[in-house]
């Protein structure tokens, strides 16, 4: 495959391709949908390849919902998915601090109600949720009361991220066996177009920078995306295909973990950027270099729908 | 002096090296006071300098007051010190928009109401100071109202940072031709008994990182720092001496425009990292390393107090 990489997915390609996998997984926001509207045919896409023996999963970065909430967006929306089909990095960063940690202390968390509610429900107290201006006078802030049973503070995004939140978290990383975890790095939130908010990132870097220390981030491009849904559904890498529209996360992820990757051009990157990495000549681009590209994943519809046989 | 780095100062050292200067630039945290303690011997010091003709000028990075505010702290604290000897980047920063930028318009202000009041007291209108909650929904804060005037996005300080203000930030600074100028990238505001806050730094890196641009900063150890107070006084960078606590701010500064540099043990840097960043053979850590040190600005005393000859 590496003699064809960054090709447009069409014709006889397309059932080549599914035929060689067993798992799907796709991103959601500029993947299967867009905002609050799914792109047309994606739902269909993900029925045929679930009638047709596939595994789907929802892979996302966004911190911001349960996978409950994620559940019933995709049913609103008309997509056959269930919720243990669904991983976000609220979910996953629960799973990462129980299984990867051990964690049994309590979490201060920059980050939203829906991550507090993912870590509850595998037995771990976040403290921090909410706004939280600031009051008193700078000598007062570096003394700020801390939790004496937080042992972590995780960072995801939190539209009441503050300066105090900022302070509270350094003062909590001053302390050195306290972990440091964070949902994933992407700058932006793309919206409706074109338009874009400060993503999670931005946050992270913000915290990191105050406490002179690197997060351990979960999301993609962290192994630990796909480490969380293989390990659960005992996935071979090789039979699994990551379909999403970001070179630096999806594709990353699924190249540095061995799936096939399949870039789709309703979200953020251009083909043109994944043909630049390619003929970089340099291996950190490379790794962010698609195996097929589609203009939408409609274009999987033709093969999944012109095709009786189910083995596909 | 290039043999004698990083000497520790004393003796006859002392009035041979206030000897080669006209004009002596203190720092101010961590130099002159810690919080609202003056440095003890610090206030004589200043005003002995004064006695034997030297110029002094207070040059500091901390945003959060303006210069009357500055001259009203000295005095409290027992210092000889006028309002135009001060040179806080409140002030520096309107003095940059203003005379290197020709800024005509509105800047939106991440930063104090001393960061305001100093600009509109060159005649630039600041929007944006106090507290911004967030409200609305996401697609909401992609469309947040722009002052069409504003020309600018300008960062200090700012105790009310907030999610929304970070996203005002960005959103002005999608804008190409907007400006983006911050204060300085200390990442730390240290206090008393070794306990530090977030500073400056944190909150600018997550601007740039949302922005997806670098600011230009104003504050140590940008040359216009020096350039401020140079350029009013007419100094010559090599009859003056600068005495700072930081390494990479105030003895950076100095070294970068060819100041005499004097490191003191009473703020945040050691004499150790100075000793490792002269032994370290790397040419950006030793252009960190000061001229001389000493304990306190105190040890400077006894050559200016034994001494009566007005000339030193």
């Amino acid at each position: 495959m590496s003699g064809s990489r960054c090709a447009r997915l069409g014709g006889p390609l397309v059932r080549q391709l599914l035929d060689s996998v067993d798992s799907v997984l796709f991103d959601c926001d500029g993947v299967i949908w867009r905002g609050d509207q799914a792109i047309p045919g994606a739902a269909r896409v993900i029925s045929l390849l679930k009638q047709r023996g596939k595994k789907v999963f929802f892979v996302t970065n966004n911190s911001t919902k349960t996978r409950k909430m994620y559940a019933d967006k995709l049913s609103s929306l008309g997509f056959d998915a269930a919720e243990d089909e669904v991983f976000g990095t609220a979910f996953c960063c629960a799973a990462y601090l129980r299984s990867e940690c051990g964690l049994r202390g309590k979490v201060y968390l920059v980050g939203s109600d829906a991550m507090r509610q993912e870590l509850e429900a595998v037995g771990i107290q976040a403290v921090g949720v909410g706004p939280d201006p600031v009051s008193g006078k700078q000598l007062d802030w570096a003394s700020v009361p801390l939790d004496p049973e937080v042992q972590a503070v995780v960072v995801g995004f939190d539209e009441h991220f503050s300066y105090m939140k900022l302070n509270r978290a350094m003062q909590y990383l001053t302390q050195k066996d306290c972990l440091f975890v964070g949902t994933n790095r992407d700058t932006r939130l793309p919206l409706e177009g074109g338009k874009a908010v400060p993503g999670t990132g931005c946050l992270l870097q913000a915290v990191e920078t105050a406490a002179q220390r690197q997060a351990q981030t979960v999301g993609k491009p962290s192994r630990f995306m796909f480490e969380c849904v293989a390990r659960r559904f005992g996935l071979r890498p090789e039979r699994c295909l990551m379909v999403g529209d970001r070179l630096d996360t999806d594709i990353l992820l699924g190249s540095a973990c061995g799936l096939k990757t399949l870039l789709t051009l309703t979200g953020v990157s251009t083909a043109a950027e994944a043909a630049a990495h390619r003929d970089s000549g340099d291996d950190e681009r490379r790794a962010m270099v698609p195996d097929y590209y589609v203009e939408s994943i409609a274009d999987l519809l033709p093969a999944l729908q012109g095709e009786d046989d189910p083995s596909l």
